[in-house]
């Protein structure tokens, strides 16, 4: 008997008989003797409906009543999961946010959780029911209700598991784990039994999209083992685990993550003085642009080159801040380019392996693949190529590190 | 400046349109100076696509499942409502039945109210913000959410001003008042000026869809001013009053209430023994049906010949319960009727006036309508007719009492 968090996401529950088919699935573990809470989103596209009502309202709503209003999604869930699990004969009984309670600080849209109550919950587990939460919600000192942002059901699951000290963690998405990589872009992407906490959080922040990062991290500093599965079929998908010792058979490189979701800024011929790097960086972070990968040469005749990646969505923002100061930069040269893309190889195996950069490198040479920009880290290193040798390059790496090859 | 708690029913906040236009109506009272408590239900049709939802997952959705379910309908308008208010710019504040709280009993779909905390309403009333209620909701001790049934909203307005204090208490609706009767049935129906609290209750209970009776009894115990008006047109609306004095100028009859709602059931040829009342009746009510008119007379032979109405929905189901009785009750004729309707004149001027009876008995007889059941109380007198007279008799009722003529 162990005691389990379940988390399903908005696809998993998007329609009625999906839901009664996470009832069933629910169910399974729950008549197998596990004390199970489920966590649930809103069923797809009904937040989105929500937001467009909101925007009907007003261009500016104001976040405490958009907390309100979005929160009414997951509720919906809650209640709909528990009457199909009452229906297999099993006692269900849901909790908003504020039922739990589950408190959070007051910023509304993105709040942050500062404390669970599990009496209720841990009473209805040893009473034997199944307790259904709403994910993504709290409630702060107030009373007021809140949101935690993007991928914030995750992050209610994981922060649940710490609380009730679960056994597992268990994350339900429409993939059947972590892969080496993207499998749209490489055929044989290998599904990895299990990943450490920081490569998870590594190939997350570089684009992989299976988990959002807070929940990892979350995990991570409470040490709540977390899987990843698929809720439309079977499989042991794939553990997330502290990485407690140096496993000498652990493969260099456990996954190829990249993205195309950034832009790149050269400011070519500033004055190579003490401190550029504040002046270039300061206008672009007060329009509240957050910056990526950095690179600082000394160019020709003493002036530096700078460049750096933002978001594309702040590519053309983050250009228009720099242009505004060019003045006080001694008017150098911008260049963007939109048409990058960032691969990064991701593992704890690299602190244990000299070499994995330079054979990176040279498997991107062998392809004929330029390297634009490299930023490494202890577990990773990333380089930016020109957008249209991505799936070449990603592909190229994977037969290269033998990620196809089952771990040995 | 008065303290003014307003209810907008689903029609009035059926469109993203429609509640800007609310918006601009209660930002009317507040700029007035007027401290302003709008209560509001689920815009409309969003009840019932949640209902349907349950449907979809289970033929007996648990009650504490539904009101979670159902509950999210009101939630979702007063954030709607509060950001359209927050655009005309007025403070506004949303609160759900658990927000405020509005506590009430354990009885889910159905819970009476208890207790209504006024602190945090009130300080937002003193801090110049307009309060937006989610209606029909409510919390029990454990935190649990409940629903007040149908009509809750309108109950939720009520016990909001009594706990405040309230001027007065607005209903506005998708009429503009109450009329002496049904306009589309007469056509120079008049809206009343005022009405009591008891002829506003016999009114509904006989048919009136105004109001819910629930919502006047409350007002009426409480002594809370509750006004009638229309979301759409501006207008004085109707003020339900106590009737604290005998007023010698008040028209005898104050309006026309009918209902198509009941059929008949004649039991003939029973045995005129104490308690045949209650052993053809015990069935019935034993089926949960409620009873409404009952007349007995002794027929030929000393057997009685028992007459009763019931809601049309219950015809089949009392009619069965009857034949299975039959036995006992010594084998009497059981014949139906539902092609029946029931008119009722309702006035508190009947306390000092007599003859309205034999007025309305004389009435009917002039138009060949034959009278089949007769109900009297100390302000209304009802009579069954068959339903195909039932325009006629109202019109003929509504010209003889002068109720087109203003009241003085």
């Amino acid at each position: 008997m162990a005691l389990i968090v379940q988390k399903y996401g908005g696809t998993s529950v998007g329609t009625v008989d999906r839901i009664q088919a996470v009832a069933e699935k629910v169910a399974g573990f729950h008549k197998r003797g596990d004390q199970v809470v489920v966590v649930v989103s809103a069923m797809s596209g009904e937040t989105n409906r929500l937001i467009e009502l909101a925007k009907g309202v007003s261009d500016n709503p104001s976040p405490r009543e958009m907390d309100v209003l979005v929160s009414t999604g997951e509720q919906v869930t809650i209640a709909l999961l528990s009457m199909a699990l009452q229906k297999q004969g099993i006692n269900a009984r849901s909790y908003t946010g504020s039922q739990i309670p589950l408190r959070t600080d007051s910023v509304h849209s993105k709040a942050r959780i500062e404390e669970i109550d599990d009496k209720k919950v841990r009473a209805d587990l040893n009473g034997g029911s199944v307790v259904v939460v709403a994910g993504f919600q709290g409630v702060d000192a107030d009373g007021n209700i809140t949101t935690l942002g993007r991928g914030g059901s995750d992050t209610t699951a994981v922060a649940l598991a710490a609380a009730l000290q679960a056994d597992e963690c268990q994350i339900y998405t429409d993939v059947d784990g972590v892969y080496t990589t993207d499998p749209r872009v490489v055929d044989n992407a290998r599904r990895l039994d299990s990943i450490t906490f920081e490569e998870m959080l590594e190939m997350a922040s570089q684009g992989s999209k299976v988990l959002q990062i807070r929940s990892v991290e979350f995990a991570g500093k409470y040490n709540v083992p977390l899987r990843v599965l698929s809720s439309f079929q079977d499989g042991p998908g794939t553990l997330i685990t502290v990485d407690d010792e140096v496993d000498m058979e652990k493969p260099v490189i456990s996954g190829i993550a990249f993205t195309r979701d950034e832009a790149k800024i050269i400011v070519r011929g500033a004055p190579d003085t003490p401190g550029i790097a504040y002046k270039i960086l300061g206008p672009v972070s007060a329009e509240n642009i957050e910056v990526d990968m950095i690179v600082q040469n000394v160019g020709k005749d003493g002036a530096a080159d700078f460049t750096f990646t933002v978001h594309r969505n702040d590519f053309a923002r983050a250009q228009e801040a720099l242009r505004k100061a060019s003045e006080e930069l001694g008017n150098p040269e911008i260049i963007g380019d939109d048409k990058i893309a960032k691969v990064s190889l991701v593992g704890v195996g690299m602190r244990s392996h000299a070499g994995v950069a330079s054979k990176m490198f040279e498997t991107l040479a062998n392809e004929g693949v330029n390297i634009e920009m490299i930023s490494t880290s202890e577990i990773k290193v990333s380089v930016v190529i020109a957008e249209k040798y991505l799936e070449l390059a990603v592909r190229a790496l994977h037969s290269a590190f033998e990620l196809d090859q089952p771990a040995g």
